[in-house]
């Protein structure tokens, strides 16, 4: 069967509200700082109405990955969940637009479309208050087989193994993967979501995850010890541990290789957030080429690097054209 | 009575979409670089369809005065009208979070809110498709006579001559603003507009307008000669003409007296969306502390050169601080 996608991702659809804030707005409101929170209906509306004027741009990791590895070329698709509104409207055309595909479902209700009040500090680091609303409504009716069966790899979002029916979206994309003979990938995406499904999240990583991303702050939650251990821990769990380590570059664990890859040199870090979406952007992309592991994690580095040149979670340049200038 | 507001301004509450776009893109879609043309509701979901991924911001020519009007310390409030949906929340939010105030109605139907499709060129010029939506349903009822009384002026962005039921709640305004005593200002927005409704306006600017602003090809327009005769034809029919000609500064016209304003440096002219929204923000704001003309317009052109020299129509920095370090 041919494949239409390199990568299909399942993540929340989230449209992102960024404003600038203050670090005393910050402990006004009782926000750990470079955090990532869920935060409830009324909750949203609350700290939404005391941040500052906004921009709103689509964001989510899944969807900032499938940007990324549209940006380099690839044929990419996401699977999410979006209400019928205005932000599902932004969300659905801004996958379409970069040359990939929303494939997720719509709410028949009024759910609205889950969003993340991102507040940036005068440092650059942001603070995530994410509201899931619709995105969290993600089941398994909302993934279609012949999109799973279409693409080379299935990328799965970490943040998705809270919902419990979006846990059964997992599981069943999983295994129609599996049936056609396809990758599947898995990103931690958050040491708290580690910290509430360990166990399962470990069956799932031995029964089902070819390649595992992670960082060290994730890697080192999921088995409770220190980098070192981890790096052994995950040998032989997953296929394939790409772990991400900021300035130190990242490790590729396969069997008993270790490839060490360094860091993309970068000008000026300006905001950090996205990077370990792009890695995974890159690094997915070189394997649905089929290319080796190496290059695979110089790609996944050149892709962070550009996306923490500046502000905001997607690429501003074509990767594909960087890619190219970089010898790649 | 004590006023609580410096600038009470009506106009469309829009949100903007704004997307990067090529020249080829413009062709095949038929825009007319730099214009702006309102779009119904059809053109505007299949011109949306086909752009690139976009960012939303809170826009609106009024909109932005109000903002420039609260980034120089002062108190601003916009009354438009917005749908029952997220984009009317976003842009009352961000009226209230600059530290002014949304006024205006709010659609009891499911009309959408009024949203600018604003494709970006690489030259940085910006063509704007206009879906006003709700905006353009702005009546006299959404004119709160508390608050029109309460503003030392009261603005009225000629966008909304088109609307019927909007120039109604523009009479509303100016008979409520006659009746306190307030100034009203007018600013001719848009040459086309002046086209579709010179004699209503004429009538209005001789018998209603204290301030009016207008740029040079919205001047010539109004009086169809040349800019030397339109500045001989304007004086006298509004107490004060404020009329911007781009790198070239402005002239304010008042009786007899003429003054000329230099424009205030740039560095480098980014965008020059929301230089006349900024100019008159500066101007209002001066004139509402009751200083000179010549101070007015000095304070415009900072406000001015400020917005131009990033993307975006609304101010980046302080420009309270900017006109203190400019010792204004």
């Amino acid at each position: 069967m041919t494949t239409l996608y390199d990568v299909a991702a399942i993540g929340n659809a989230i449209v992102d509200v960024i404003a600038p804030a203050s670090d005393d707005f910050l402990a006004e409101e009782d926000l750990a700082k470079g955090g990532m929170m869920l935060i409830d209906a009324e909750r949203a509306a609350s700290l939404y109405s005391r941040m500052a004027a906004a921009i709103e741009a689509s964001g989510g990791s899944a969807g900032n990955t499938v940007a990324g590895v549209a940006s380099l070329g690839g044929r990419g698709v996401h699977i999410g969940k979006v209400g019928r509104d205005q932000l599902g409207d932004v969300f659905a055309h801004d996958m379409d637009a970069i040359g990939a595909r929303f494939a997720g479902g719509r709410m028949a209700d009024a759910t609205p479309t889950g969003h993340c009040l991102i507040n940036v500090t005068p440092d650059g680091q942001r603070t995530m208050s994410t509201f899931l609303g619709a995105a969290a409504l993600l089941s398994p009716e909302d993934v279609d087989p012949a999109v799973i069966e279409a693409a080379k790899i299935v990328y799965l979002e970490g943040y998705l193994f809270d919902p419990e029916a979006a846990r059964r979206a997992f599981a069943k994309a999983a295994g129609l993967a599996r049936a056609a003979g396809r990758l599947i990938a898995l990103t931690l995406s958050d040491a708290f979501v580690i910290d509430r499904h360990r166990g399962a999240l470990h069956g799932f990583i031995a029964t089902e995850v070819d390649v595992l991303f992670a960082n060290e702050a994730e890697i080192t939650s999921l088995y409770e010890c220190d980098f070192d251990a981890a790096v052994e821990a995950v040998r032989g769990k997953a296929k394939i541990a790409a772990i991400t380590r900021s300035e130190k570059g990242s490790l590729i664990v396969s069997g008993d290789a270790v490839h060490e890859i360094e860091a993309a040199p970068v000008e000026k870090v300006v905001d950090t957030t996205g990077a370990g979406d792009q890695y995974a952007a890159g690094f997915l992309f070189g394997l649905a080429q089929g290319r080796s592991l190496d290059y695979c994690g110089r790609l996944g580095s050149l892709a962070a690097a550009e996306v923490i040149s500046h502000y905001g979670p997607r690429p501003q340049v074509s990767l594909k054209d960087l890619a190219i200038a970089a010898g790649l």
